[in-house]
Protein backbone atom coordinates (compact mmCIF):
# COMPACT_ATOMS: atom_id res chain seq x y z
CA UNK A 1 0.00 0.00 0.00
CA UNK A 2 1.29 3.73 -0.42
CA UNK A 3 0.60 4.56 3.27
CA UNK A 4 2.50 1.99 5.50
CA UNK A 5 1.53 4.10 9.24
CA UNK A 6 -1.84 5.02 9.40
CA UNK A 7 -3.09 6.98 12.44
CA UNK A 8 -6.57 6.98 13.80
CA UNK A 9 -7.57 10.44 15.91
CA UNK A 10 -11.89 10.01 17.02
CA UNK A 11 -14.15 11.73 19.26
CA UNK A 12 -15.13 9.64 21.68
CA UNK A 13 -18.55 6.89 20.94
CA UNK A 14 -17.35 7.70 16.72
CA UNK A 15 -15.81 3.94 16.61
CA UNK A 16 -12.92 5.23 15.53
CA UNK A 17 -10.66 2.30 17.43
CA UNK A 18 -13.20 0.15 15.82
CA UNK A 19 -12.82 1.15 12.52
CA UNK A 20 -8.90 1.61 13.20
CA UNK A 21 -9.21 -2.47 14.18
CA UNK A 22 -11.27 -3.32 10.62
CA UNK A 23 -8.62 -1.58 8.52
CA UNK A 24 -5.60 -3.12 10.56
CA UNK A 25 -7.47 -6.93 10.33
CA UNK A 26 -8.24 -5.95 6.67
CA UNK A 27 -4.90 -4.96 5.57
CA UNK A 28 -2.94 -7.81 8.02
CA UNK A 29 -0.98 -5.02 9.62
CA UNK A 30 -0.37 -4.56 13.28
CA UNK A 31 -2.86 -2.38 15.59
CA UNK A 32 -1.61 -0.10 18.57
CA UNK A 33 -3.96 1.16 21.27
CA UNK A 34 -3.77 0.71 24.70
CA UNK A 35 -0.95 -1.62 23.58
CA UNK A 36 1.26 1.46 23.33
CA UNK A 37 0.33 2.49 26.79
CA UNK A 38 1.68 -1.24 27.81
CA UNK A 39 4.80 -0.97 26.05
CA UNK A 40 5.55 2.42 27.78
CA UNK A 41 5.09 1.46 30.89
CA UNK A 42 7.67 -1.82 30.46
CA UNK A 43 10.18 0.68 29.05
CA UNK A 44 9.68 3.05 31.89
CA UNK A 45 9.35 0.61 34.89
CA UNK A 46 6.60 2.51 35.82
CA UNK A 47 3.92 0.23 36.91
CA UNK A 48 0.92 0.26 34.42
CA UNK A 49 -1.46 1.26 37.13
CA UNK A 50 0.40 4.39 37.38
CA UNK A 51 0.50 5.01 33.92
CA UNK A 52 -3.00 4.54 33.10
CA UNK A 53 -3.71 6.38 36.14
CA UNK A 54 -1.59 9.55 34.59
CA UNK A 55 -2.15 9.35 31.38
CA UNK A 56 -6.13 10.02 31.98
CA UNK A 57 -5.22 12.59 34.42
CA UNK A 58 -2.73 14.10 31.62
CA UNK A 59 -5.86 16.88 30.11
CA UNK A 60 -6.70 17.70 34.38
CA UNK A 61 -2.91 18.50 34.78
CA UNK A 62 -2.63 21.12 31.93
CA UNK A 63 -6.34 22.49 33.29
CA UNK A 64 -4.85 22.78 36.39
CA UNK A 65 -1.55 24.61 35.27
CA UNK A 66 -4.12 27.34 33.18
CA UNK A 67 -6.04 27.52 36.23
CA UNK A 68 -2.80 28.49 38.52
CA UNK A 69 -1.44 30.29 36.29
CA UNK A 70 1.39 28.22 35.46
CA UNK A 71 0.56 26.58 32.02
CA UNK A 72 3.42 26.09 29.54
CA UNK A 73 3.76 25.95 25.79
CA UNK A 74 4.65 22.31 26.22
CA UNK A 75 6.92 22.23 22.81
CA UNK A 76 8.52 24.98 24.50
CA UNK A 77 9.26 23.54 28.02
CA UNK A 78 12.70 22.25 28.93
CA UNK A 79 12.17 22.49 32.71
CA UNK A 80 13.75 19.69 34.76
CA UNK A 81 10.44 19.15 36.67
CA UNK A 82 8.83 17.28 34.43
CA UNK A 83 5.09 16.03 35.45
CA UNK A 84 4.15 12.48 35.24
CA UNK A 85 2.04 13.03 32.37
CA UNK A 86 4.65 14.73 30.68
CA UNK A 87 7.10 12.19 30.74
CA UNK A 88 4.29 9.55 29.71
CA UNK A 89 4.05 11.51 27.04
CA UNK A 90 7.79 11.34 25.92
CA UNK A 91 7.71 8.03 26.45
CA UNK A 92 4.56 7.27 24.61
CA UNK A 93 6.57 9.33 21.78
CA UNK A 94 9.61 7.28 21.38
CA UNK A 95 7.18 4.11 21.62
CA UNK A 96 5.62 5.55 18.54
CA UNK A 97 8.47 6.26 16.69
CA UNK A 98 9.57 3.00 17.28
CA UNK A 99 6.84 1.00 16.48
CA UNK A 100 6.67 3.55 13.05
CA UNK A 101 10.12 2.33 12.34
CA UNK A 102 9.05 -1.50 12.47
CA UNK A 103 6.50 -1.63 9.72
CA UNK A 104 2.85 -1.57 8.54
CA UNK A 105 0.45 -0.14 11.42
CA UNK A 106 -2.99 1.10 12.51
CA UNK A 107 -1.94 3.47 15.60
CA UNK A 108 -5.30 4.99 17.41
CA UNK A 109 -4.72 7.77 19.66
CA UNK A 110 -2.22 8.68 21.84
CA UNK A 111 -1.16 12.24 19.37
CA UNK A 112 0.24 10.15 17.04
CA UNK A 113 -0.68 11.93 14.21
CA UNK A 114 1.09 14.62 15.30
CA UNK A 115 4.25 12.88 16.72
CA UNK A 116 4.43 11.02 13.21
CA UNK A 117 3.24 14.57 10.87
CA UNK A 118 6.74 14.49 9.32
CA UNK A 119 6.99 10.70 8.74
CA UNK A 120 7.35 9.13 5.13
CA UNK A 121 4.47 7.02 4.60
CA UNK A 122 1.86 7.76 6.71
CA UNK A 123 -1.11 9.01 6.56
CA UNK A 124 -3.20 10.71 9.19
CA UNK A 125 -6.99 10.37 10.12
CA UNK A 126 -9.76 11.70 12.00
CA UNK A 127 -13.01 10.01 12.67
CA UNK A 128 -15.82 11.88 14.21
CA UNK A 129 -19.72 11.10 14.45
CA UNK A 130 -23.53 12.84 14.50
CA UNK A 131 -24.19 13.08 18.33
CA UNK A 132 -27.27 10.86 17.72
CA UNK A 133 -24.49 8.15 16.46
CA UNK A 134 -21.93 8.39 19.08
CA UNK A 135 -25.21 8.67 21.62
CA UNK A 136 -26.40 5.01 20.58
CA UNK A 137 -22.63 3.85 20.63
CA UNK A 138 -22.13 4.51 23.97
CA UNK A 139 -25.01 3.27 25.35
CA UNK A 140 -25.45 0.38 23.17
CA UNK A 141 -22.33 -0.78 23.02
CA UNK A 142 -20.05 0.74 25.86
CA UNK A 143 -22.51 0.32 28.28
CA UNK A 144 -22.85 3.79 29.37
CA UNK A 145 -25.99 4.81 31.21
CA UNK A 146 -28.12 6.62 29.12
CA UNK A 147 -29.05 9.40 31.31
CA UNK A 148 -24.70 10.07 31.77
CA UNK A 149 -24.55 9.62 28.44
CA UNK A 150 -24.31 12.99 26.68
CA UNK A 151 -21.99 14.19 29.57
CA UNK A 152 -19.67 11.85 29.30
CA UNK A 153 -18.89 12.31 25.63
CA UNK A 154 -18.59 15.75 26.42
CA UNK A 155 -16.47 15.30 29.20
CA UNK A 156 -14.11 12.78 27.03
CA UNK A 157 -13.95 15.03 24.04
CA UNK A 158 -13.05 18.15 26.29
CA UNK A 159 -10.14 16.12 27.69
CA UNK A 160 -8.80 14.82 24.37
CA UNK A 161 -8.67 18.25 23.21
CA UNK A 162 -7.43 19.51 26.04
CA UNK A 163 -4.85 16.97 25.93
CA UNK A 164 -3.92 17.33 21.75
CA UNK A 165 -3.94 21.26 22.11
CA UNK A 166 -1.83 20.65 25.17
CA UNK A 167 1.12 18.99 23.91
CA UNK A 168 0.68 19.74 19.83
CA UNK A 169 -0.94 22.85 20.05
CA UNK A 170 -3.52 22.47 17.28
CA UNK A 171 -7.08 22.77 17.88
CA UNK A 172 -8.35 19.12 18.00
CA UNK A 173 -10.93 18.09 14.94
CA UNK A 174 -9.60 21.30 12.51
CA UNK A 175 -9.81 19.23 8.91
CA UNK A 176 -6.47 21.11 8.03
CA UNK A 177 -4.40 18.64 10.65
CA UNK A 178 -5.85 15.60 8.94
CA UNK A 179 -5.15 13.98 5.48
CA UNK A 180 -8.70 12.67 5.67
CA UNK A 181 -11.43 13.23 8.20
CA UNK A 182 -14.60 11.08 8.24
CA UNK A 183 -17.93 10.79 9.38
CA UNK A 184 -18.93 7.37 10.91
CA UNK A 185 -22.38 8.11 11.62
CA UNK A 186 -22.94 9.38 7.79
CA UNK A 187 -20.95 6.19 6.79
CA UNK A 188 -21.12 3.77 9.49
CA UNK A 189 -17.75 1.92 10.48
CA UNK A 190 -17.71 -0.56 8.51
CA UNK A 191 -17.90 1.62 5.31
CA UNK A 192 -15.51 4.14 6.98
CA UNK A 193 -12.99 1.02 6.95
CA UNK A 194 -13.41 0.38 3.24
CA UNK A 195 -12.95 4.03 2.40
CA UNK A 196 -9.65 3.85 4.34
CA UNK A 197 -8.25 0.74 2.58
CA UNK A 198 -9.59 1.81 -0.73
CA UNK A 199 -7.72 5.12 0.21
CA UNK A 200 -4.23 3.57 1.00
CA UNK A 201 -4.17 1.64 -1.97
CA UNK A 202 -5.32 3.92 -4.45
CA UNK B 1 -23.77 5.48 -6.46
CA UNK B 2 -24.73 5.41 -3.11
CA UNK B 3 -24.93 9.59 -2.73
CA UNK B 4 -26.27 11.40 -5.29
CA UNK B 5 -25.59 15.22 -4.85
CA UNK B 6 -21.94 15.69 -4.19
CA UNK B 7 -20.97 19.51 -2.65
CA UNK B 8 -17.47 20.17 -2.70
CA UNK B 9 -16.13 23.43 -0.24
CA UNK B 10 -12.08 24.12 -0.47
CA UNK B 11 -9.06 26.65 0.10
CA UNK B 12 -8.70 28.82 -2.56
CA UNK B 13 -5.84 27.48 -4.19
CA UNK B 14 -6.51 23.81 -2.95
CA UNK B 15 -7.68 22.79 -6.32
CA UNK B 16 -10.97 21.92 -5.29
CA UNK B 17 -12.86 22.95 -8.34
CA UNK B 18 -11.04 20.79 -10.83
CA UNK B 19 -11.06 17.91 -8.43
CA UNK B 20 -15.15 18.30 -8.47
CA UNK B 21 -14.83 18.78 -12.23
CA UNK B 22 -12.85 15.43 -12.27
CA UNK B 23 -15.70 13.82 -10.11
CA UNK B 24 -18.62 15.21 -12.21
CA UNK B 25 -16.60 14.15 -15.83
CA UNK B 26 -15.87 10.52 -14.61
CA UNK B 27 -19.23 10.05 -13.09
CA UNK B 28 -21.23 11.41 -15.98
CA UNK B 29 -23.14 14.02 -13.95
CA UNK B 30 -23.61 17.28 -14.04
CA UNK B 31 -21.09 20.02 -12.72
CA UNK B 32 -22.29 23.36 -11.33
CA UNK B 33 -19.73 26.56 -9.87
CA UNK B 34 -19.86 30.18 -11.52
CA UNK B 35 -22.73 28.12 -13.47
CA UNK B 36 -25.27 29.14 -10.65
CA UNK B 37 -24.52 32.39 -10.52
CA UNK B 38 -25.59 32.74 -14.13
CA UNK B 39 -28.68 30.79 -13.35
CA UNK B 40 -29.16 33.11 -10.29
CA UNK B 41 -28.98 36.09 -12.91
CA UNK B 42 -31.81 34.59 -14.87
CA UNK B 43 -34.12 34.25 -12.14
CA UNK B 44 -33.73 37.39 -10.51
CA UNK B 45 -33.52 40.23 -13.54
CA UNK B 46 -30.96 41.11 -12.50
CA UNK B 47 -27.63 41.62 -14.55
CA UNK B 48 -24.90 38.99 -14.44
CA UNK B 49 -22.20 41.22 -13.97
CA UNK B 50 -24.15 43.22 -10.86
CA UNK B 51 -24.53 39.70 -9.27
CA UNK B 52 -20.91 39.04 -9.81
CA UNK B 53 -19.93 41.98 -8.01
CA UNK B 54 -22.09 41.37 -4.88
CA UNK B 55 -21.46 37.77 -4.87
CA UNK B 56 -17.58 38.88 -4.38
CA UNK B 57 -18.23 41.79 -1.66
CA UNK B 58 -20.80 39.36 0.27
CA UNK B 59 -18.45 38.55 3.28
CA UNK B 60 -17.33 42.35 2.75
CA UNK B 61 -20.82 43.10 3.51
CA UNK B 62 -20.53 41.02 6.69
CA UNK B 63 -17.53 42.68 7.78
CA UNK B 64 -18.73 46.03 7.30
CA UNK B 65 -21.84 45.45 9.35
CA UNK B 66 -19.43 44.16 12.31
CA UNK B 67 -17.54 46.97 11.80
CA UNK B 68 -20.58 49.34 12.22
CA UNK B 69 -22.62 47.66 14.94
CA UNK B 70 -25.17 46.70 12.50
CA UNK B 71 -24.41 42.89 12.79
CA UNK B 72 -27.27 39.97 12.84
CA UNK B 73 -27.38 36.62 12.83
CA UNK B 74 -28.35 36.09 8.66
CA UNK B 75 -30.63 32.78 10.08
CA UNK B 76 -32.82 35.15 12.38
CA UNK B 77 -32.87 37.99 9.98
CA UNK B 78 -36.68 38.82 9.26
CA UNK B 79 -36.53 42.21 8.30
CA UNK B 80 -37.52 43.52 4.95
CA UNK B 81 -34.38 45.48 3.96
CA UNK B 82 -31.97 42.78 2.62
CA UNK B 83 -28.81 43.65 0.95
CA UNK B 84 -28.51 42.69 -2.40
CA UNK B 85 -25.92 39.84 -0.79
CA UNK B 86 -28.28 38.23 1.16
CA UNK B 87 -30.67 38.51 -1.99
CA UNK B 88 -28.37 37.13 -3.96
CA UNK B 89 -27.41 33.70 -0.96
CA UNK B 90 -31.57 33.41 -1.13
CA UNK B 91 -31.48 33.04 -4.86
CA UNK B 92 -28.75 31.00 -4.98
CA UNK B 93 -30.24 28.75 -2.10
CA UNK B 94 -33.21 28.66 -3.83
CA UNK B 95 -31.24 28.14 -7.41
CA UNK B 96 -29.12 24.98 -5.43
CA UNK B 97 -32.57 22.96 -3.83
CA UNK B 98 -33.70 23.19 -7.51
CA UNK B 99 -30.71 21.76 -9.32
CA UNK B 100 -30.54 19.39 -6.51
CA UNK B 101 -34.08 17.79 -7.42
CA UNK B 102 -33.05 17.83 -10.66
CA UNK B 103 -30.58 14.57 -10.33
CA UNK B 104 -26.84 13.85 -9.55
CA UNK B 105 -24.41 16.09 -9.92
CA UNK B 106 -21.40 17.92 -8.06
CA UNK B 107 -21.59 21.06 -6.98
CA UNK B 108 -18.52 23.84 -5.60
CA UNK B 109 -19.27 26.14 -3.60
CA UNK B 110 -21.70 28.69 -2.79
CA UNK B 111 -22.32 27.19 0.97
CA UNK B 112 -23.89 23.94 -0.96
CA UNK B 113 -23.26 21.82 1.73
CA UNK B 114 -25.23 23.67 4.16
CA UNK B 115 -28.02 24.69 1.98
CA UNK B 116 -28.44 21.01 1.46
CA UNK B 117 -27.58 19.65 4.60
CA UNK B 118 -30.66 17.84 5.42
CA UNK B 119 -30.91 16.50 1.86
CA UNK B 120 -31.39 12.35 1.05
CA UNK B 121 -28.29 11.67 -0.89
CA UNK B 122 -26.27 14.16 -0.27
CA UNK B 123 -22.05 13.66 0.34
CA UNK B 124 -20.61 16.87 1.59
CA UNK B 125 -16.81 17.25 1.23
CA UNK B 126 -14.17 19.81 1.79
CA UNK B 127 -10.86 20.17 0.08
CA UNK B 128 -8.29 21.84 1.93
CA UNK B 129 -3.91 21.77 0.98
CA UNK B 130 -0.49 22.80 2.82
CA UNK B 131 0.38 26.25 2.31
CA UNK B 132 3.30 25.08 0.03
CA UNK B 133 0.55 23.40 -2.45
CA UNK B 134 -1.40 26.21 -2.86
CA UNK B 135 1.02 28.81 -3.54
CA UNK B 136 2.38 26.23 -5.98
CA UNK B 137 -1.10 25.84 -7.62
CA UNK B 138 -2.17 29.67 -8.02
CA UNK B 139 1.28 30.72 -9.69
CA UNK B 140 1.39 28.25 -11.65
CA UNK B 141 -1.90 27.80 -12.64
CA UNK B 142 -4.27 31.09 -11.68
CA UNK B 143 -1.27 32.76 -12.77
CA UNK B 144 -1.19 34.85 -9.58
CA UNK B 145 1.71 37.05 -9.03
CA UNK B 146 4.34 35.15 -6.28
CA UNK B 147 4.77 38.02 -4.10
CA UNK B 148 1.58 38.43 -4.16
CA UNK B 149 0.49 34.61 -3.80
CA UNK B 150 0.26 34.32 -0.42
CA UNK B 151 -1.26 37.86 0.89
CA UNK B 152 -4.03 36.37 -1.94
CA UNK B 153 -4.84 33.02 -0.57
CA UNK B 154 -5.56 34.39 2.93
CA UNK B 155 -7.81 37.22 1.38
CA UNK B 156 -9.89 34.55 -0.10
CA UNK B 157 -9.97 32.19 2.85
CA UNK B 158 -10.63 34.80 4.78
CA UNK B 159 -13.88 36.42 2.81
CA UNK B 160 -14.57 32.62 2.73
CA UNK B 161 -14.67 31.90 6.32
CA UNK B 162 -16.41 34.92 7.05
CA UNK B 163 -18.92 34.22 4.34
CA UNK B 164 -20.12 31.20 5.14
CA UNK B 165 -19.88 32.15 9.11
CA UNK B 166 -22.35 34.89 8.16
CA UNK B 167 -24.75 32.65 6.18
CA UNK B 168 -24.32 29.38 8.27
CA UNK B 169 -23.19 30.51 11.82
CA UNK B 170 -20.90 28.26 11.47
CA UNK B 171 -16.97 28.10 11.36
CA UNK B 172 -15.42 26.68 7.89
CA UNK B 173 -13.10 24.03 7.72
CA UNK B 174 -14.17 21.97 11.01
CA UNK B 175 -14.22 18.32 10.34
CA UNK B 176 -17.30 17.85 12.07
CA UNK B 177 -19.65 19.89 9.71
CA UNK B 178 -18.67 17.71 6.41
CA UNK B 179 -19.17 14.05 5.97
CA UNK B 180 -15.22 14.00 4.17
CA UNK B 181 -12.24 16.30 4.07
CA UNK B 182 -9.49 15.46 2.07
CA UNK B 183 -6.09 16.99 1.99
CA UNK B 184 -5.16 17.85 -1.55
CA UNK B 185 -1.71 18.68 -0.88
CA UNK B 186 -1.16 15.36 0.31
CA UNK B 187 -3.42 13.33 -2.05
CA UNK B 188 -2.99 15.38 -4.70
CA UNK B 189 -6.03 16.41 -7.17
CA UNK B 190 -6.42 13.39 -9.43
CA UNK B 191 -6.16 10.76 -6.04
CA UNK B 192 -8.56 12.89 -4.38
CA UNK B 193 -11.06 12.75 -7.42
CA UNK B 194 -10.33 8.92 -7.45
CA UNK B 195 -11.38 8.81 -3.35
CA UNK B 196 -14.26 10.48 -3.74
CA UNK B 197 -15.82 8.19 -6.63
CA UNK B 198 -14.39 4.84 -4.45
CA UNK B 199 -16.47 6.54 -1.51
CA UNK B 200 -19.63 7.22 -3.69
CA UNK B 201 -19.59 3.83 -4.89
CA UNK B 202 -19.17 1.51 -1.97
Amino acid sequence: MSQKIITISREYGSGGRLIGQRVAQKLGVAFYDKELIRMAARESGYSLDFIEENEELSSGSFLYSLATGGAYPFQNYTGDHMSPQDKLYILQNKVIKDIAQRGPCVIVGRCADYILKEWKDSVHIFIHGSKESKLKRVIDEYGIDPSDAEKEIRRKDKRRAAHYKHYTDREWGQAGYYHMTLDSGFFGVERCAEIIIQTVKI
